[in-house]
């Protein structure tokens, strides 16, 4: 690429010529390991990706940089689609969604306003509806779509704490929180994600504003306990300003009452956010769908799109059962936001934290169409499947033992009579030699190992598999002490 | 696309031609409008897309999926590569960029920890380094990757409001606001972004927590009137926790004094943010470069690559001059940042307010690669031609008046003799029509029109004619009436 003149995008023929040959060019670069990742320490790796420079004065042709970004940089990256990959909520993307993200980038729509993105804020409002409507969310029902679930959840708490400021004849927003913010409260349960510590931490309320209830040996929110907590928080003086309920925790992929905790918070008339981001796809089965119970009753909803509807990074969304509540939020803003556009003229910028905002609902369209429902029924019944049968061989093992029965996609389980630090280390052996990326993490206070199951593409001999590298690497901790 | 096992991707020789297949398809597919959009209104775009269901119960084939959804969607789309594009800070995208999100996307990297995005985390942080160091900073400078400006503006004052807090003894992510907080306040300019606003809002401060300095008939900040406010501010013992200088207002393009503004903060004890998203890049540019003297004293700096680098959403970044200021932040997570890592693995999620986070690192790097500093140079330099080639065009107009004269890409004007409202109609009827998105904006109470030139490709030709096409719409108006 010589010059910068051939270097946008046009789309006559020339130019779909040019993005044809270089689209071919950037995947003929691609490198995977052999594994589901190199064995570069990243003492080797922040070498090896530093001696390169970020921007020499002059450009080299195209193909030599993506090749050499190949070697260095994809050649080193974990694989999500490899059977070994099983650490994280983070899945192997559709080919669908893939191709689509380069047509999102060439057309580059803004979704701030709607003269930057007037089909594209149409689009995303259809899939909102959609999703509400899925939810079983009366026709008022809408939303907006966020760079992640940590942002949905923020904006969800967010328009809690406007709504609360709101019953007090407070404009949070402008005027900052008023003194009795420091009764304010957040419930959810002890197995909730920590980004529900990090919202009420951003927003002034403090991570202390949390009191989480505990959970039941499965990770399900004790309604029992829930009760408790209500009665109590309220005797000491505090408003409970929203119940956050848990639609698959991180962990255990445990799903809360929620239909329950929803009249608990009609009864204290506290706002109910639920965090759907793993299990919102549950909706799409048959089978798993009633774990949802309840939903309808949230006033809004945490989506990822990126996890299990196998979407790439970032597709979230956050639902609301009223459209009307991101009044709470609206921003006016002279060049995005005027209020005197014509008829029908959204801005999606006033019901975002975000201004400019790629077009991620495009890929997630797309992907729907293209497989349609009772493909992601499938694809959603299998991952959760792998992970029970991952259960039975680890039931079945001497050396492990399960936390608890799993019911969703990831399986915890920690191997008796090892400590903390050997299951640390298992957990780095196989993934500094390249061999497993596997899951690691702390159940109420107990070290724990995870598989996350993520590819429906994964088989049943390489469950079998997972499970026997596991139980070899804790042998060789014994034999190396 | 008749079975989902066919529809993830994989890199081996059968994947790889399947994805060639696809990415061939979805660019065949794409449909311009022959101008910058096409004339659909709000109501019949809402019709068209509302039409198709977005999840059938069975697929169908991803080259019908793509053709709908560019008939009905890309051909309704703006097309910011189009010479008539010139409203807002949105740019056409460089090809490398373009086709690396498409591997972006298949790796599926995830920037919260090194285990899902090990060599991705190194490339990061090398692109990090490599930009505080081109602002000046010491050895000691990093950053991290965001979704927008306005995320990065408001993870910049989040630091600024965690450090405030720290020299009070409180740990305000924690504990949440202290009583102080209602004294503290971060000064502006009145031409500064929206979003420092929204992020005092955000974080309990309240929009009031902000207090704008006036600004000189160019846009840029008044130092006398900085000072002014700084001592009335002091006087009615309230605390200034942060000056925000800005580098590029998003309508009049102006640069505050940074240094000078630095000097102020140092004195006062006040963090420095720098809100370059805008004028970022100026650094690649010897001609531009100077105006950004004293950004290296900033303690925080958002920069945007999806504005003056040509990079798709989303792309930005908040860097700081002393990486240990993210301990601000810190959040440990159970399972994703232990604090027993092995040494050198790098956990990002620590720097970020976001969680799961996409590898918008890698079209940045490849695409500095290909073009190299010079060609950024060029093509920075031609747009901040192109606006001073219209502000002549328009101070030669009887018709037309200059807001001021510009010194970045964009140029602000107005129509002697007509109202607001005529300038709101010459704009949507320009955009309803399919014939130029205009920018129309509000500066200091006076209503204005607005070029934003974010294509170096544009010709001098394009210029006069866009400058004709507004005089021409105001003739018609005076025609209408």
């Amino acid at each position: 690429m010589s010059t910068w003149r051939e270097s946008f995008a046009e789309l006559d023929a020339h130019g779909i010529e040019r993005l044809e040959q270089a689209s071919a060019e950037a995947l003929a670069s691609l490198r995977r390991p052999a594994g589901p990742r190199s064995a570069l320490t990243p003492t080797q790796l922040h070498e090896l990706i530093g001696a390169n420079e970020i921007c020499p004065e002059k450009g080299s042709s195209l193909s030599e940089v993506l090749n050499e970004f190949a070697s260095s940089v994809w050649a080193n990256s974990v694989v999500p689609f490899d059977p070994s990959c099983v650490a994280h909520l983070h899945p192997p993307a559709l080919l669908p969604s893939v191709v689509t993200e380069m047509t999102v980038a060439l057309m580059n729509q803004s979704m701030d306003s709607w003269d930057q993105s007037p089909a594209a804020t149409e689009v995303e409002l259809h899939l909102m509806k959609w999703l509400s409507h899925l939810m079983g969310m009366p026709t008022s029902g809408s939303g907006v779509m966020t760079s992640g679930g940590t942002a949905s959840n923020l904006l969800g708490i967010t328009l809690a704490r406007s709504w609360a400021a709101s019953t007090i004849g407070v404009d949070v927003l402008q005027m900052g929180l008023p003194p009795e913010a420091k009764t304010w409260r957040v419930l959810c349960s002890d197995q909730a994600h920590f980004s529900v510590q990090r919202a009420t931490a951003q927003l002034g309320l403090g991570r202390d504003a949390v009191v989480t209830v505990p959970t039941d040996p499965r990770g399900v929110m004790d309604l029992a306990e829930l009760d408790a907590t209500i009665a109590q928080v309220q005797a000491q003086g505090q408003r409970i300003i929203a119940l956050v309920g848990t639609a698959g925790t991180t962990d255990l992929g445990a799903v809360d009452a929620l239909d329950a905790i929803a009249s608990r918070a009609e009864e204290i008339g506290a706002w109910f956010h639920v965090d759907a981001a793993v299990a919102g796809s549950y909706l799409l089965s048959g089978t798993l769908a009633p774990m949802l119970d309840g939903i309808a009753r949230a006033d809004s909803v945490t989506v990822d799109f990126h996890k299990l509807w196998f979407q790439p990074f970032n597709a979230s969304a956050l639902v609301v059962k009223d459209v009307d509540r991101f009044d709470l939020l609206r921003v006016k803003s002279k060049y995005l936001d005027r209020g005197d556009e014509v008829e029908g003229m959204i801005n999606l910028v006033g019901r975002s934290l975000d201004t400019s905002r790629r077009f991620d609902a495009a890929k997630i369209v797309i992907t729907l169409r293209t497989l349609g429902r009772e493909a992601f029924a499938e694809m959603i019944d299998r991952v959760v499947a792998l992970s029970a049968l991952a259960a039975r061989g680890i039931a079945k093992a001497d050396e492990l033992e399960l936390v608890t029965w799993p019911t969703g996609p990831m399986c915890v389980f920690d191997a008796p009579g090892h400590s903390a630090d050997d299951l640390r280390r298992v957990q780095q052996n196989l993934l500094l030699r390249g061999e497993m990326v596997l899951g690691r993490t702390e159940i109420k206070g107990r070290a724990a190992l995870k598989f996350t199951f993520m590819n429906p593409l994964v088989t049943d001999q390489d469950v079998e598999r997972l499970v026997t590298m596991v139980i070899s690497e804790l042998h060789s901790l014994s034999v190396e002490s």
